[in-house]
Order: structure tokens, then C-alpha cells, then sequence
């Protein structure tokens, strides 16, 4: 058996701490009352191509057993918003509307792996879609969960940052520029080439140098609020859509404003994101303190994703990377490991004649909700406790001969009286 | 976009009732002490394909902008356990013998589709393993959990059925069978096709009539203990084996009776278990009171399936079919499906000016973990009510002009005074 490369597979404590990251991430979504979807794995290809997605990143699927001359229709999904429209589509008259909804599961991308970066790796999404119109507090809605949602898991400091796909095809189209795809496309890549590069390749691709200078000058902008945004006049430029993006933006920010922590989510004008899908908002987020991290969480409005049906339905969402974050914190050791076991209390066993004590005490404890496991061993008591230890498991219970019991902590090295039907945590 | 044959994908008050069962299945689990755990979905074929299984069953996974001469050495697994012992083997310095984890995940396998079968499918796994020695008791202790954990869910009385590889292949041997392995096979497709089919069958491949009438015979006997095992005597087979086996079954059973619910587990002396990887204890279940549907949960123990290393590591476990368990459940209307949304609070909204006020109620409801979701609309209360009815919310959220608030129980009828920071649901 050999290990394959580029695959996230995440030793006993680590998965431990990856189960509690997804726990808070849903309990979160569910308490704003996001419901759950799991969808297929496999979509048509021709679902996952009309995307604009290029065909190197999709992993066929195919029956080994069949014609090798027959070529596969199914790919793996390369992420959770596609297979959420198609389902939508699919499910439009059965679901009701504004539909919200969370989805952490796997994808798959034919990625060269590197830190961060998975051939599978599992996605934490909430999007939520209306039929006909979706006002543009949703955005606010699910940006504002996302940032709550991040400042509650276990993780450094994360920072939101949020733009407009309008705000930067109207400045754009302010400074005269025609190729708006290929503008958005270089300056995306800003934070990780430089200022200079870019400017270098937005000349190269016909800008004028003040143009250049325009569209990075337009990225430095920083602002928390609408009132702020209105820096963005001091360029002088002037469209339609650019007023209609900065509206929209600074709507966005107020409305997150409102119940954000100060700073926890701001304007990002830099921020452009791949799919081209994207409409209005998007969204990219920073740690705060380890900028050299890429964005763990993403995404923005799709007003034109669900299309069949005769009314549209527009959509917004995030997703968390939920194994680059984790890949990141590992390795970067922003998080502590420390138990192998999820049990709160470990049974020490007097001998084998007596496990079956043990093991009732462990049945009452389950009883009361309290994770119990019962010692693989009769040994002596000091290589019981050093099994919990390396277990991680906090408390070592002792049933005693005389029907009494004890309870360690082991954190604590505290030891005292206990009885399993009424002990608590 | 087209819907593919095969594929399990719930509507969303499905979806919800799905996350409910996952949800107590991890959590029974983990009151027991085992750890979560998510392995890759793609392993090298040799693997998948060492254990026995055709590659009719396989599917290959292939990067689309591959050399098509380049045959991938890539396949989706069609089962947890197989991922399980190649993780162990790979990570066996790092992890804590005896090692309990609980995996649900999705599983692949290219079978014709049918009511119960998927090509894509959730499995809820638990197994134990450990380094050198795996006591029987360990086999009890996971027959006994998932017999708790299926009692804990909301779906009719299911049955666990045990039997021993063993016992039945020292009944065989003691009756002068040599094709082993043949038998097996027929013998368990008894609830199948039949007692009359099976017997011509297993004279077909050779056994005399008594020989047959003998292996059918044994399949009858019941057995709920070591006691009522010993009427397998009244067929005079003698074989060492045969003897291993009635004692490892009955220790099991025993050992299971202690804490189980009386009747919940019982020897299945027809159970053979289609994988060959196992060695010992074959384990399937039945519904009570629903014959018709097959095994929903099922596994064994593998003396020899992890064999890397100097030692030898040990398991056993069961795997509960989620995907397989709800396609019954929601044909034979079995439960109850009839929410949307998680949400317990839906938060009316007077008009869009005092928006804010209800978003204010909605985050101090969520301050103190309780799900709330705020009206997208502001017309008439009657039509929003009827929004929060069709989402299957409860309770619906009335802030008043004077700052008084008044919440409605549309189960109960009820409408009483609250205060957002204090109400209880």
C-alpha cells in the first residue's frame, strides 16, 4: 500500500480537531438557519464545463469495467456552488424560497499539490437563493455569518475583505479600458506578484501607464464603510456602473456593520475572484496576522447561475476551505493537538474478573451523555493511566473493590469521590 | 442539466432528517469512545483490487487533460474498511492501540440501480483494531453499540443477526465438504431465492442431498445465547473448527447479552458475509417488522486484512448503510418528514424600516443557541406565517412597535409575552 500525493489525510488528533471545525462551522450556520444538502459527488461534464471551469482541473469518472471506447460523461465536482445550482434547478418546485442552505463536503481539483493545496479537500459552503429577486441584505447576511462564523473557531484572527464585481468593471470602463476579463484577471494576481509586475503586464496588455496606474492606485483604496468609499472619487473617474458597484458595496458593508465586530470586515478592491460567475459581490478573506496565508474563505453573488425556469434565481454564498485552513494552521502550528480519543473519561479495569464493573460503569456514564471508554487492560494502574494520557483523555475513573469510586483529573491531578450516576463533567 | 440514475439525492426536508440520523449515529459513537476519522475517497487500484473485489464494481478516476494512453492506477473506494487498514498500516507508529474510529463517508460502486442500491452512497462505519492481540470481547463491544445506536434512531425496530465464519466452515468441513467457498456463496442467498433453490444448487455443486438438507438445516436453528447454541449438536457434526466457532459465537453473544436489549441480537446461523476478508464473526441486521428489506447494517471481523509490519493488526466492525436505511425508510414511509428549515424561530417583519429591529431579535435568540431566521418579507403577518409553516418552523416571533414582543407557537396555537434574552423554547 503506497500514499498518494496531494491528498489531506489528517493523523488521529488532527482528525479529532478537523471534526470540531466542521461541528462549529455548522452549528453556526444552523443557528441562522441554513439547512443541510449533501449532493452526488459526480456531476455530467457538460454541467461541470458550462462553468468556464478548464477541463485540466476535472477528474473523470469512469467504470472500469466498461468500453474503453465509450468515454465517460461524469467528472467529480471542482466545488459545492455548481452542484448546489444543478440541484436547485432540479428541485426548484419542491423547495421553498429564499432557500438557505449549508454544504461541507469534498471536491475535487487536478491540482499540482502544494501547501494549501489539495486534489481533495473538503469545502464548507452556505449560499442562500431566491426566486426571482434577492435583495442585496443577503449579501450582508451571508457575509456577516462568515465573519462570526470564522471569529469562532479555534483559529488566529480572520479578516473579511469585500468587493464588487461592478464597482471594478465601471471603473474600468471609466478609464476607457475594453478588456475588462483580461484587466480583472492581472490585477487578482496583485497580492501575489506585486504592484510592479502588474503594472508591467497591464501595460503589456495595451493600458496606458496612467491606466495602470489607475487600476492599482483603485486597489490601495481601504475602506470599512460607504462613507469611506467615497475616496474612490479622487480618481476622477466616472461611469454608471461604477456608481452602481461602490452603491452596492457600501450598502453591503453598512448593513454587516450593524452587528460585525469593528474591522472584522471591510472593503478589499483588489479582490476580482476566478469564476466568472460572479455578478456583484465577492468576497476573499486575510489572517489577520499571517498575511503571507492565502484567502480560507470565499466567494460572492452568481445572478445568473440557475437559469432554466422562466424566472431567474440569483444567489450569494461563501465557502471555507475547510483543509487549506487546516493544512495551514498545522503547519504553521496555530493550533494545539492533543488527544487521540474523543472519550471524557477513562475506566480503569482491577482485573478481568471485575471488567464486567467497569464496564458497567461506563454504561450508566453514556447513560448521562458522558464519552466513556473502558481500559483494554487489567495491568497494573500506572500503565492504565499512561494509556489515558496518550489517549488525551482527561479523567481516569477507579471502581473500587468495596463498590465505591474514585475519578482522577489528570490535568488537575485532583482525585476524589464519584458516583457514576450522578458525577459531573 | 440532467438528473444520473443511481444517485441518492434527498429534497431538503429529506436532508434534514438525513443530518439527523448521521448526527445520532456519530454521537452514539462517540459516547463510546471512537474517534472520528475521514480518509481520501481515491486509492491506488492495487489496493481496492487486493481485496477480492471485482473490477466490474470500480470506479476509475482519470485527470480529463491526461494522456489517454496513460491508464489511471486511481479508483473511488467502494467501501470504508478497505481505506480504514490502509491508513492504519501507513500511520500505525502514530496512533494509539487499541485504535476506535468511526468513519461516515461517502462510498462508490458501479451496480445496476434498484431500490436500496446507489452507485454513490453514505456508510456510517466503526471498527476497532489493534496491534498483536484483538480480544473477542471487542467484537462484542461493537455488536452491542450498534445495536444501541440503531434502537436510538427514529426508524422502526431493527434486529442484529451474528454468526461466525468459523462454525460455519467447521459444520462444512465436519460434514465432508470440500468447496468451502462455494457453498458459502450459496448458502447466503437463502432469504433470497429460497430453501428449494439453495438445495439444488448446493447438489448442483456436488453435495449429496443429506449433505444439503444438513447445511440448510443449520441455518434454521435460533439462538439468542452459548445455551441455545448447543442444539447445533442434534446434526452429530464434529469438526475443531466447528467447536471454535460455537464458542467465539457464543461468547459473543453472551457477552452482548449483558447490557443488551433482550432479543435485539441473536445468532443468524445463515449469515456468511460476501467480502473475503473475513475470519471470525459475520454480522447482519433485519427490521422487525419488515422482513422484505435487506441487511442495513453489517461488517465483521478481519484477523488479516492490515498485514503490513511485524505485527499483526487485528479488527472488527460493522457499517451501517445511511443511504441504503433512508431509501427504505422514505419508500415505505417509515418516518416522518416535515421540515425545511433547522430553524426554531421565524422572526416576523412589520415593516422593511424596523427590518433591524428583527435582525436585532434574531441575534440575541442566536446569542443564547437558539435557530433563528428572519422574515424576507414584510407583508400581511398572515402571509409570512404561512412562509414560516411551509418552512416547518415552529415558533413564530412577533417584535412589537412599543418594544414588546410576543412569540406564537403554530403547533400549540399558543401566543404568549417573551423577551428575546430570557424566552426558553
Amino acid at each position: 500500500m503506497a500514499s498518494i500525493k496531494g491528498f489531506a489525510e489528517w493523523l488521529p488528533e488532527q482528525q479529532i480537531l478537523q471534526q470540531e471545525i466542521i461541528d462549529n462551522i455548522r452549528h453556526s450556520f444552523e443557528l441562522n438557519g441554513y439547512a443541510p444538502l449533501l449532493t452526488r459527488s459526480i456531476e455530467l461534464l457538460e454541467d461541470l464545463l458550462n462553468q468556464g471551469e478548464t477541463d485540466k482541473e476535472i477528474y473523470g469518472v469512469q467504470r472500469l469495467s466498461a468500453d474503453s471506447d465509450t468515454p465517460s460523461d461524469w467528472g467529480l465536482h471542482y466545488d459545492l456552488t455548481v452542484p448546489f445550482a444543478r440541484y436547485v434547478s432540479e428541485n426548484r418546485g419542491k423547495i421553498v424560497f429564499p432557500y438557505r442552505r449549508y454544504q461541507i463536503q469534498q471536491a475535487w481539483r487536478g491540482e499540482r499539490p502544494q501547501m494549501g493545496r489539495f486534489r481533495e479537500f473538503i469545502q464548507a459552503d452556505a449560499d442562500v437563493v431566491n426566486e426571482g429577486d434577492l435583495d442585496l441584505r443577503f449579501d450582508a447576511e451571508v457575509i456577516l455569518m462568515f465573519s462570526q462564523v470564522l471569529s469562532s473557531l479555534s483559529v488566529p484572527k480572520i479578516k473579511i475583505l469585500v468587493n464588487n464585481r461592478k464597482l471594478l468593471e465601471g471603473f474600468y470602463l471609466g478609464l476607457g479600458i475594453e478588456n475588462i476579463v483580461g484587466v480583472l484577471r492581472i490585477v487578482d494576481k496583485l497580492p501575489k506578484i506585486g504592484e510592479e509586475e502588474v503594472a508591467r503586464l497591464l501595460q503589456e496588455s495595451g493600458l496606458s501607464s496612467q491606466q495602470a496606474q489607475n487600476c492599482i492606485g483603485l486597489t490601495k483604496i481601504e475602506a470599512k464603510d460607504s462613507a469611506e468609499l467615497k475616496n474612490i472619487s479622487k480618481f476622477g473617474v466616472s461611469h454608471d456602473m461604477l456608481d452602481l458597484g461602490v452603491r452596492e458595496l457600501g450598502e453591503v458593508l453598512d448593513r454587516v456593520n450593524l452587528f460585525a465586530e469593528s474591522g472584522s470586515v471591510v472593503a478589499g478592491l483588489h479582490i476580482a475572484r476566478g469564476f466568472d460567475y460572479y455578478t456583484g459581490t465577492v468576497v476573499e478573506s486575510a489572517f489577520v496576522d499571517h498575511p503571507e496565508v492565502g484567502s480560507v474563505c470565499s466567494g460572492g453573488r452568481y445572478d445568473n447561475l440557475i437559469s432554466t425556469g422562466s424566472k431567474p434565481i440569483p444567489g450569494v454564498g461563501l465557502s471555507i476551505g475547510v483543509s487549506r485552513l487546516l493544512a495551514y494552521c498545522f503547519h504553521l502550528d496555530l493550533i494545539e493537538t492533543n488527544r487521540q480519543s474523543p472519550a471524557q473519561v477513562f475506566i480503569v479495569v482491577n482485573s478481568e474478573e471485575e471488567r464486567t464493573d467497569s464496564e458497567k460503569v461506563a454504561a450508566l456514564l453514556r447513560d448521562r451523555d458522558i464519552s466513556a471508554v473502558v481500559s483494554d487492560s487489567s495491568a497494573a494502574y500506572g500503565k492504565q493511566i499512561k494509556l489515558a494520557e496518550r489517549l488525551g483523555i482527561e479523567n481516569v475513573w477507579f471502581p473500587n473493590s468495596d463498590g465505591s469510586h474514585e475519578v482522577k483529573n489528570l490535568e488537575t491531578r485532583e482525585q476524589i469521590k464519584a458516583d457514576p450516576t450522578s458525577w459531573l463533567l
